[in-house]
């Protein structure tokens, strides 16, 4: 079943990493609620915030990222324009931190504040984990943009809508696993493409909302949830990193329970390493630039929501995902090449993550930095790329391959620090 | 773009077939209504029904279609047991006639009695067509099934669902092409397999619904049609009809405008031999059988759900749907073939109903009688197959490759028809 790592002087190697495999094809997650950031985290405050991916100093923040501290900065009150907000953040008077440290994983830029509506999901054994629900596909604060209309829509999500799903959940649990496997039978790999998987989620809250919300905002709602093809991204990401964090919990050594971006440097957090981030540049590969765009103008990758990458999903099922596939540029046989090759640097493979044209054939999960190094297999991810001037949004799209040094890194770490003494 | 049919003798044989593949390839059609057949349709009365496929006697009705008959007869109060039912038949006292008749094609026995709850489409052009709506996965009219709450659920669908349905579709629209479309994206064929585009109707729906009945019913139906898988067949079905009687009243030669069951005989018509029915003994083939029943179990080949093949969507999308294939017990490859095979026969390809997997192919359309002679090819259908007793159900699905003789014989009768006098 588990292609196990085995550890050298490790007194029973195989036995933990099975427990790490166990964890990556079993744990279960239910949807909890969605509710404004601050009544979840105690990290966030008025000028304290979190963001996508490794650590990053304020004076380093690409253009997206300063422009969503900055937004996040007037959506608190703290500001009531562009320019206090950038004043602010040069007198280094906000604060802000990696999401992932408090169990967040976030979208592009990944900016948390108090206002921002975050979903909210729990893993067999309590482990809670939260992502800022998306917002839909005008300009958003994801991407760093900063009008009326993204205020307006933040703080209406947060303050109407999120209440009313939360309120529609009580006696009503939601399954997300479940929904990520039919999605993963409706062609959707639930980290780039999310349009079966999102209707499926909207369908299933829309009952309890229309029995707790007034009617005609119960109508809103579920049009507003129906609108957005990428909704249950916000829902796959957050499910990946509370299975993520919960392999991290077990310290099993080789197996990767974090990628994330910050649009400068990627970084990995690998098992037996504690909290370390093992980074390398960022990068854009050479994505499919929408029309009117160049590589040059996509801003390297940012993002947490490779989350779903980690637990084999994303490029890792892209076989299962033939429209995505075709709108990457990509034949099937490039996409199914894609899943198998991912296969091979993978813990084992998933008995409930399953792709209907391989035969249902599981997709590999959890990344072992040792198979990477045997294999010279870095990880692919399927991206999408923000231009770099904040708000434009996302200009291109398309796998991109990681550097494989963070990995070879880890392992390196890992070798040295259990070899025998 | 269309690979025309050229007949000897007709002066501009091209245009007649062109006109045929554009019917095909463009009738946009909408959803007007779910009304009670009795609302809808003049044909039918108290003890004047619709059946699936082409004519019958009731003398020769199998074991489901006679006991359809009788579920109609006790839900119409002419009989109040299945044996009262029964003597009405054997008296001759009830006449039924092919739902294609009139417009209507149905599911299984296809039995529409006035009370039965009807979805209407109309096509572009003011043409309607009528299937009954899908009951759900419980025991049911269309299998033969008559118990009290068979006909509680057909009444309560009729007289509380379908006009909140119907009220919903006021001043909004819905476009079954379009959802069609995004199914073949999200691996459904509309006709075996119609996951997410039974979801995807039912969101559309549901904002309409919410708005138009009172909230704890609104929630009843939205959760009543999300509970159904199959609920769009009875969408697409009537949208196949609809395209096909298009192409009917074009009177365009060698295009089969119907294919039908009735559980005895399979039935054909082609263009340009009018309303005649090209037949052949209906079979059951090999399909997968489930668990405890064999192919011996398996009643011929009944129901007018093969309308979807007629336009180039069932197994001729059978490619587009990966967890289809594997519950049939199919690879990828031979799902493939089975479309590419299909593709052979087509008057043409389609421009709207495409294959994602096969890089945005458009699906084989319109089945012309000429190729099925010179290539020897009989079309192929994705069929589900019902018990020979009354009321069980589904006991097997698999690939059906029709006979080829109804083809073979309506093209003789266009040969001798068309020759130069």
């Amino acid at each position: 079943m588990t292609d196990a790592t085995t550890l050298p002087g490790s007194p029973d190697p195989t036995a933990i990493s099975d427990e790490a495999y166990r964890a990556l094809d079993g744990a279960a997650v239910e949807l909890v609620s969605i509710r404004r950031a601050g009544e979840l985290l105690d990290a966030v405050g008025p000028r304290s915030f979190l963001h996508a991916g490794p650590p990053i100093d304020l004076e380093e923040m690409p253009g997206p990222l300063r422009a969503a501290v900055s937004c996040a900065l007037m959506l608190e009150g703290e500001a009531s324009t562009i320019e206090e907000a950038g004043a602010i953040i040069d007198r280094g008077e906000v604060t802000i931190r990696p999401g992932h440290d408090v169990g967040c994983v976030g979208l592009v830029a990944g900016m948390v504040s108090p206002s921002v509506p975050v979903v909210e999901v729990r893993a067999t054994g309590g482990r809670r984990a939260f992502c800022p629900l998306h917002e839909g596909m005008a300009p958003s604060l994801r991407y760093g943009a900063y009008g009326p209309a993204v205020l307006e829509r933040l703080r209406w999500l947060g303050e109407v809508l999120a209440p009313r799903v939360t309120a529609a959940l009580e006696d009503n649990p939601v399954d997300i696993v479940e929904l990520i496997q039919e999605g993963l039978r409706r062609g959707d790999e639930v980290h780039n493409r999310n349009n079966a998987s999102s209707a499926a989620l909207a369908l299933r809250l829309a009952p309890g909302i229309v029995r707790t919300a007034p009617t005609a905002l119960a109508a809103q709602i579920i049009e507003d949830l129906a609108s957005n093809p990428n909704l249950f991204l916000s829902f796959s990401a957050p499910t990946a990193k509370a299975i993520g964090d919960t392999v991290a919990g077990l310290g099993a050594p080789r197996v990767v329970t974090a990628m994330a971006a910050n649009g400068v440097r990627l970084g990995v957090r690998v098992g037996g390493t504690g909290d370390r981030w093992f980074t390398a540049p960022s990068t854009a590969g050479e994505p499919r630039m929408f029309e009117g765009f160049e590589v040059a103008d996509a801003n390297p990758a940012m993002g947490d929501s490779l989350a779903t990458e980690t637990v084999g999903l994303g490029a890792f099922a892209l076989s299962g995902s033939p429209a995505l596939a075709a709108f990457f540029g990509l034949t099937h046989a490039q996409a199914l090449e894609t899943s198998r090759e991912m296969r091979q640097i993978s813990v084992g493979i998933s008995s409930r993550f399953k792709v209907p044209i391989e035969s249902y054939e599981g997709t590999g999960i959890g990344i072992d930095v040792r198979k990477v190094a045997e294999t010279g297999i870095a990880p692919i991810i399927n991206g999408g790329f923000a231009h770099r001037t904040a708000g434009v949004g996302m200009i291109g799209v398309g796998l991109l391959r990681l550097p494989i040094e963070p990995f070879l890194e880890a392992n390196a770490a890992l070798d040295a620090a259990l070899a025998p003494a």
